[in-house]
């Protein structure tokens, strides 16, 4: 599939820009990409369109067996106001593995990075520019055909959106309460853990709102099978400083392969810090706790990049982590990271990809 | 809520019945109902409305976050051309515990249930006569708030939709070949197995699939955390006659509470067969079938209400059930169960659920 064959049809109606406090995922801008597939054409009839409804028939299969698949990636202004893209190849890799676990027909993965690039830059103007914002990006798929049996939908449609968004925390970063889940599971062997579909999080729904009443912010998922292997936290990976090492639960797979958690090991390593995969135990934290060993414990993610955690509590036992305050170890690790996506630091990993390359596109309407 | 607060908004094109053969889910009738759910007005605006595609914002949750729940039940037309419903009420109370589950508000199952037998009148004509045929009813539930963001939502759609469909076995029922699968998890302890939501399915079809390439109907799942103990067959459950007794799989939270395997334990009980919900593995059934003490396999559901196990493939061994033929028991337990809910035999259970009863609605366009 070419780029060429992008069908640009461009809205004649631009709406306001936002000029309130953006929240998370909220607000869209002027256009949205959609593509769909059929058994005859494969994926085709690529366009750019007007964000607005979907007319979808109610026997859709994606109602009624949820087979579908999302991808979640930001993009930033540069000090020069110019678009980037922060590692966008890593997540159309990961769309087409998710694709492969839900039997969704796979993508053409440099094809989809330049139409998303495209819409990016249609929509430039609704990236934000104040400190910590930024434009997330929202590919998904979704099984179209009218058909009530479980099976391979025939017919699926991948769309676009874009949502401008505010920073995370307003003041930096801040430390979060988390407390362990002994009886849900988000994921476990065998299943879709490893791919990002809607059902691992309505899975996960009913423990963050008993967490939430809790006065949590989030869970710490244990592993399905022995519930005693740690995998995530809410819905980002996570790490631990034990004494000079930084531990991260391996990929399993039923732990998602987080951009971010790649981020992090590459950038550690890149300091000279030992950063271990590994199988962890919710058991051995606690004794490295009780032994004073761990005194920084964080959740990366592409929502708020980094993520300290303050506290953690697991049945009884409450974990507070360097007082509750936010780490030195943390701290850098957050202020790299979005340095380097803001193009603010040097980026000696090549993360950063530019959004405004001249291409051929075919505008219509 | 009211029955008389129903507003039916009937079609003016009445579409032509299909002649052609029916096919499973495939064909829909001319209405629909729907209704809405919003924090400040509960669930309302309870309406029929022609069969028509929705129109859905694209950052609706259900996209993304796969927050929905669905229900299957089917209406049969009685010797005396009247429709009736199989233990509606079963399913209506099925669909809030999966509504639990899922952290979506609630519904009033009277309601619902008149709702659904104004919704089957009015196109009662759709029902089609032929020898196994009938009204394959869907009521599901999607999250519907425009926000991307893994939280609850504060908007859904409550959704009916009606589809006549064929007998699921042309001349009668057929044994199928089922492996048993040893890698894929449907469901797991502590996650979303008892209920019917769409992540459950989109998980299966991995390991559907791969089956279908092997020459088989289904998989037969075991449990997701030491992958011996059975649980379901495909999307039914699943019974064993062992020696005198009929074993099944005790309802464990990852197993779907089937009506149908409500229904064939009571039939059973009631024609004095012992009858047992316990754990079962897969490695017992293996050794029972060495001993030649099993001799019919079945699983049941909705949708083909009885399916025999011709064969049952687990890892290289192979065992063949009644010569791979259909046994007594599960024909008795066809004939009975079909035979009452077609309004054939006699209902000592009081199963079966009259449609036509007159109730007020507002009539409305
Ligand atoms: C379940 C889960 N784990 C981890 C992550 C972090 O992944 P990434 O760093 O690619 O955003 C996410 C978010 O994408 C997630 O949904
Ligand atoms: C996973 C699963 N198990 C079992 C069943 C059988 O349930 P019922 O007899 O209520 O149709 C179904 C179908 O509804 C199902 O989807």
């Amino acid at each position: 599939m070419k780029s060429s064959l992008l069908k640009v049809y461009e809205s004649t109606q631009k709406r306001e820009l936002p000029k309130h406090e953006l929240e998370f995922g909220r607000t869209f801008t002027d256009h949205m990409f959609v593509m769909d597939f059929s058994e005859s054409e494969g994926w085709h009839d690529a366009k750019i369109v007007p964000y607005e409804p979907l007319s979808i028939d109610p026997a859709a299969m994606v109602f009624h067996y949820g087979q579908s698949v999302f991808e979640g990636l930001k993009a930033y202004l540069s000090p020069q106001g110019e678009p980037l893209l922060f590692r966008p190849e890593k997540n159309i890799a990961r769309l087409n593995k998710s694709n492969e676990r839900l039997c969704i027909p796979a993508i053409d993965e440099e094809f989809l990075l330049d139409a998303l690039k495209e819409l990016i830059q249609i929509d430039q103007n609704w990236i934000p520019s104040a400190n910590g914002t930024s434009l997330y990006i929202r590919p998904f798929i979704i099984s179209t055909e009218p058909f009530l049996g479980v099976a391979l939908s025939t017919q699926y449609k991948l769309i676009i959106i874009l949502s401008p968004v505010g920073a995370y925390y307003k003041e930096g970063i801040n430390p979060v309460k988390i407390a362990v889940e002994n009886e849900y599971v988000r994921a476990v062997r065998g299943g879709t853990g490893e791919a990002k579909t809607g059902g691992n999080y309505a899975s996960s729904l009913k423990a963050q709102e008993q967490a939430a009443n809790g006065g949590y912010a989030q869970v710490l998922w244990l592993d399905g099978v022995e519930k005693k292997y740690i995998e995530e936290v809410g819905s980002m990976n996570v790490f631990f400083k034990i004494k000079d090492e930084v531990v991260t639960p391996e990929l399993n797979g039923s732990i998602l392969n987080g951009v971010t958690r790649d981020s992090v090991i590459q950038l550690l390593e890149y300091w000279g810090v030992n950063v271990i995969e590994r199988k962890v135990t919710i058991e051995e934290i606690y004794e490295e706790y009780k032994k004073g060993n761990i005194d920084e414990v964080f959740g990366s993610g592409t929502a708020t990049v980094i993520s300290p955690v303050g506290q953690l509590d697991w049945n009884n036992y409450q974990m507070v982590f360097n007082n509750g305050e936010t780490g030195n170890l943390v701290q850098k690790v957050y202020e790299t990271l979005t340095g380097i996506q803001y193009g603010r630091l040097e980026d000696p990993f090549n993360w950063i990809e530019q959004v405004n390359v001249r291409r051929r596109v075919n505008k219509v309407g």
